[in-house]
């Protein structure tokens, strides 16, 4: 199967090259990943003003992604930018990171915590996970504050996950962490094993996701994401 | 005061004018109303995807209200399009009108209905009211089936909104009806009188609210909707 | 317009002139105000007791507000005692300060806290929260621990709101301060400058719903609030 | 033990009776039951109104059980009026019927209804529901439209019963009832035998609860029911 | 009448004895107890795994319980385990001392804790509040880290009730307790006292509700817990 | 990847070849399904009261299944029977079918229904929903009134599942349906056919989400599914 995953930022190649290395070690032997970056955008997302920017670029990728083939997209951003416009717009499966690892998160844990970048977006999260109807199951939102472009630095935003994931576990009573951004791919693994919870890399839930619908040939569903009528759209 | 009204669709001279018409019917003497349509974006929103494509544009008009002194600045969709990101860039309030009307939904009412245009519209509701945690006071939201840009077809637009009104209702138990579209802007009065229970108009609700806040000194708190960080933005 | 404001504690002068100053700084041109303290009841209200003894002589003032001409009714405290009952028996809108200012509060926070005067108070407020059907964003309430009649030291209520409002914001994630005391009328915008968050001041709140309520010619549904049948009463 | 039986409404001797028959069925050998109607207050509950009238008495009548040695007090309507006011002026065990019956409702079904008398009370429920936090197993409160003092035409009341509590099991999904009036006392056994479910008569409720809370020598918690301050207060 | 009550551990000599005694000091004159260890399950109950080996014989001997005429059954553990399937096989009441216990704590405080033995239930407690539906009540699930068949350490054990006790009441602003373990039985007394806010013995609380339910002839509703069809079933 | 199967009842040919038929159509190449029914249970799960004492012979095998080297285990019935349970004893992966599909069903609908075989049943969907905190999103459990042992009836069946899916879509506003029994397995493509939303086949989803699983190589927390404390246990 084909699998297109938006960036949804402007091309970096440091962004991109970490997303197709953990997404090719997540994908099975038939999973096929194209990745694409945006041609209008932000730099990074740490706001519900650089989501409402990035998402018309967002847009018109995942129509090229249906047009062309692919069997599911991917936006790769845990604010699932887009994301239930896109349902509208397509019938192949559309995938969020936050919504996929908070799926998920549901058969592993009994609670658990999303750890992520900027206390910016810590608002963007309580509001995701209510409108996604996940409170039963929502330990907390905590940020590390780190910004995006500088989690490359891979020592400090190591200590201070660990850190802020046992916060998490002993003050939110969360037995389970998701990695809150995707540029924290390939962190789940070290940090898992330092915190002895499961952690959940976005990455690979989203992959999971998608290759789970594309097996089952089921796609969200059109009549409570039905294809907008005909008018006149500039953009 | 100044309140800025941005009408999140192409330039529409009927939508113009019965929008300049209402605000101004709800103005206080002391409000001054200025009204603008997007240069891009849909011809009118009725999907996710219409939301999408208007937000960026909105936001920039967001802007620009601020800079040029303007007390608040109303949205004027029942989607609430970028009304969230809109926050995050501005100090001045910034008002959506189906906020505006389930709040002061709440008091009048012990349960309210929400009766809007077309079907594909719904989900955005029940996810705004779930997002907005409006849920415990929530009755239905409920279409007539008739578009935004035919609203105008008076006669029919009335009787249809009678129609789903009573069965909200009777069916639902709703005692309160917001009107689900601000291209319906000026039919509460009618209505209210057809059906014998409040009918909230989200023109005059966003306005009130607008000019309660004003008058009120306070805005959105800034520390849940903090200023985005500098970084490279391609729009 | 004119709008009557109960205060419901037993005369009191410097309660009287607070109350009445504030009202007239909130109140547009076009806004009279009347104020009256009650006959029968507590000389403060700090429990579901005091409370339950001032209703009946409010309900008394709702109706003869109503009698009088009176545009809307203001019960100016923050149990809202007596509130829902007095929508029963008149048809001008009855506005409650806790109810107007956690709906207000929806508009500008994620989370909101109440910082009120005793402990003693702090069930009323869960309780009212839960019937109000506001849980979703409501952070807490919290006492500063200074009877109704003492607040008028000045200083140390202050100190004492600030102190609190802090540990609301730090402790319980609120982004928003509701003054819990219509005692302290006209502290709210030396608060919010001491704590870079919106305050919002129940006199004001309730002034600008009940002037809302009146511009958009719209009051409490009487469906759901329906006028008591005749029958036999010894009060 | 002794429980003290307020019937919150003027004297009538038809209501005396019955609830004196109703209560002493219900009543342990060791209980002895004393009932008093009210001097101050409304002919019948039907309203938010009559309630807040109520009260007063009802709570002098509260406090007069405790300090004559009484061990429990039921005040006996299903608005239960002024339940948590009088459990702050008093320390021995105060009874709501409708908390009571809802109480114990939990134990017996998965999801009950109230079938009570106007749609005038409908709203008291829903909100009391709320307030007691019990709505996530109520399926709904249902009007049989016969006013309390009427209830007396056996025949008439009975069919209504019967008919309501039908459409609460099949439309609603009920499969508890509650009878919604204390005026219903006596006909909860023969609507049990029609419709094959649980019918909880909120007199025994209330007393079995009353029983249960004096022999396990627990009452109210007073640390969220704080016996009110010393004030004036006129009455 | 005639209560049956299972502790559904293998027999247990010292804790068949606390048992009878306590109950025998909870039970009115008119009731009388028949006590009952398991043949086949867990020496004690601390986690889901126990709990299921346990239940095949609590079940067989609810319907022993019937079929020898009791009017009702205690499945004694605060695991409530086999509860709901027991209601299926019988029509007398079946009671668990859970919900026996939080159905109670609804009408004497406003939020309740539970203080039980060892952490691994506690997620035990968190799930059966939330399908019970008493979350809203429900201010938190504390260990003392003690394992049931050490309860007997009675000095340690009361001094970590009282602890862990302590801290629900000022961190989870519990204002009652529910002793969350039958095996504390006989501590309630002491434990209030030190505490000064009710505390709920699970045994008493079964047992009272049993005989409420008894004096009520009321029983679970067979509509929602129907008698299984026939079967092959080998056990 | 090796995953074990369980079918939670008697040996059943018929249902087996169903299983292992359905198992191996929904397997990647490299998943190897092993299927096992119990010695000790029922012939089939239509109540909890058969879930519990089917319950011990599952755990049993899920202990084999890790033991053996699976790589995870699948309890395959929608009654999730000794689900969370199993999860203490052992350390790899347990699916169960019913959280899986509903876990599952939050990526590509809004609100979904489950339909079932009997009407006994709809308690423990109700209890599961809430318990598992999915009640955001759940429309309804609705039955075909058909048992498990005569789903074999095809055309009935058939007849009967679209005209409950159907209900549930146009009464409860459901958009997703999710078969009910994994009797059901192999019905799902049909059936989405006929009703043009997704259908989420029990069987699909829990191996989807068990191949995932182990793709990601996470299990349950440990932190909340502790081990069992070591003592006696007679089964």
């Amino acid at each position: 199967m084909r699998v297109y995953v938006i960036i949804p930022i402007l091309y970096n190649k440091k962004f991109e090259e970490i997303t197709i290395k953990e997404f090719e070690a997540a994908a099975r032997r038939d999973t096929k990943i194209t990745v694409s970056c945006l041609e209008r955008g932000p730099a990074s997302i740490e706001s519900m003003y650089d989501e409402s920017i990035a998402t018309p670029c967002i847009l018109e990728k995942v129509k090229y992604a249906e047009e062309n083939g692919f069997d599911a997209v991917i936006i790769d951003c845990m604010g699932d930018p887009g994301l239930h416009a896109a349902r509208e717009i397509v019938k192949i499966p559309v995938i969020g990171p936050a919504e996929a690892s908070m799926a998920l998160a549901h058969v592993v844990s009994h609670r658990f915590s999303v750890v992520t970048v900027l206390k910016s977006v810590l608002l963007i999260f309580d509001r995701m996970v209510r409108a996604y109807g996940f409170e039963a199951r929502f330990a907390s939102a905590r940020s590390i504050d780190i910004p995006v472009l500088e989690l490359e630095k891979e020592e400090e935003t190591k200590r201070a996950l660990t850190e802020e994931s046992k916060k998490a576990i002993e003050e939110d009573k969360a037995d389970t962490i998701i990695l809150g951004c995707t540029g924290m791919a390939g962190m789940a693994r070290g940090l898992q094993e330092a915190l002895g919870v499961p952690v959940i890399d976005p990455t690979w839930a989203s992959l999971k996701i998608a290759e789970s619908l594309v097996d089952m040939k089921i796609s969200h569903s059109k009549s409570v994401y039905p294809t907008p009528p005909d008018k006149i759209r500039k953009i």
